[in-house]
């Protein structure tokens, strides 16, 4: 299995078996979920905690480094399409709508190449 | 488009073009992705922050505040995929593997109902 | 030492010398303290990640608990401090200044026992 | 008042006192005082958010962004005192309890200038 051919919906899925499996519906409340997610984003940042963006290429491409971001963006996801599942919220609409109010907020013509405008 | 028809790889594609229309790979360092699928994961939090945890259900589902908090998810979300595009991580893969972790480190008979053995 | 007879420069003073006995400042950029102190308060909320608001109250006291708690406390603050400290910032006037403003934008008598006004 | 002179009891007692006359104790659970620790900590981070490491000093202190930097670093410091009100942590002894820890867990002779031990 592979992005190219694995739906949202399989994922979310996946992760609501994993969850109903464990009759742990009763944690996930929004207000855990969001907690846990956060939780999980200040690991991953802690993999670049002290390097030099630039650098942060190079280290994120060791290869144990690398398989230990996967695992750490793999929590953040999990808690994420939990959310969704929770809330009932489709994550390719959120997603693709947001990724078009943001392209009016930032007209490629006027950010390209810096995010503020003049 | 919804979930159940959408791949992963058509997100990540549309967040590399939104990227790429404004030529902000430079920004796009894995550091600076970490920070910013941080910052938006507190932002998602802020919803929740004095409410209490059963509470958050019903007000996440006000509908006001459920497209906020999808917004804030779509934000989380689309640093996440970035970031995954920067690394080249197969989401799916990720996901799909940390659940199989997980659910050796969490068997369903020792954990139903509760998060931590006795 | 206690909070009664120690001032904030102590501290401050403190966990300067920390830096300097090591030569960590070039670590110490804005953005990177900044990273950590999120880092930091990220892993004291983990202390509290499922519970119900009211438990957290016991948790949180229960002896062993309590320790860990204050030592992620602990490193929270040296990151505050530290930031502080690279930026010439006086903690003291910060925290009551702030404290003033938000006397006006919450007057208590509009905000006794609710964080909204009606 | 400044640092030199203020003890870190009174910037806790100013901060009880605040919470006292709002009656805002009971929102006051550890679990949502780290929340908002973290929710602070983050904001504080999106000043740093775009910015090289070494650009981030010279961008704090521009003075409008400085202010708006010791503003955030208040709030997180206010959440960091309410909790260890809730909690009596004594925050004096758990900062320099923590940098004696981690006196002996970095020594100075072997972490000289680097982060990490060879």
């Amino acid at each position: 299995m592979s992005d190219a051919d694995t739906t949202v919906e399989t994922l979310r899925e996946s992760t609501r078996a994993f969850v109903a499996e464990r009759e742990w519906e009763k944690y996930h409340t929004p207000k855990n979920l969001a907690m846990s997610l956060a939780i999980e984003a200040a690991e991953l940042m802690e993999h670049f905690q002290w390097l030099e963006p630039a650098e942060s290429h190079a280290t994120a491409n060791v290869p144990a480094t690398k398989a230990a971001i996967a695992d750490e963006l793999a929590d953040v996801l999990c808690y994420a399409l939990s959310l969704a599942n929770v809330l009932q919220i489709d994550v390719s609409n959120a997603v693709l709508g947001k990724l078009e109010k943001n392209a009016l907020k930032y007209p490629a013509e006027r950010f390209r190449g810096r995010y503020r405008a003049d």
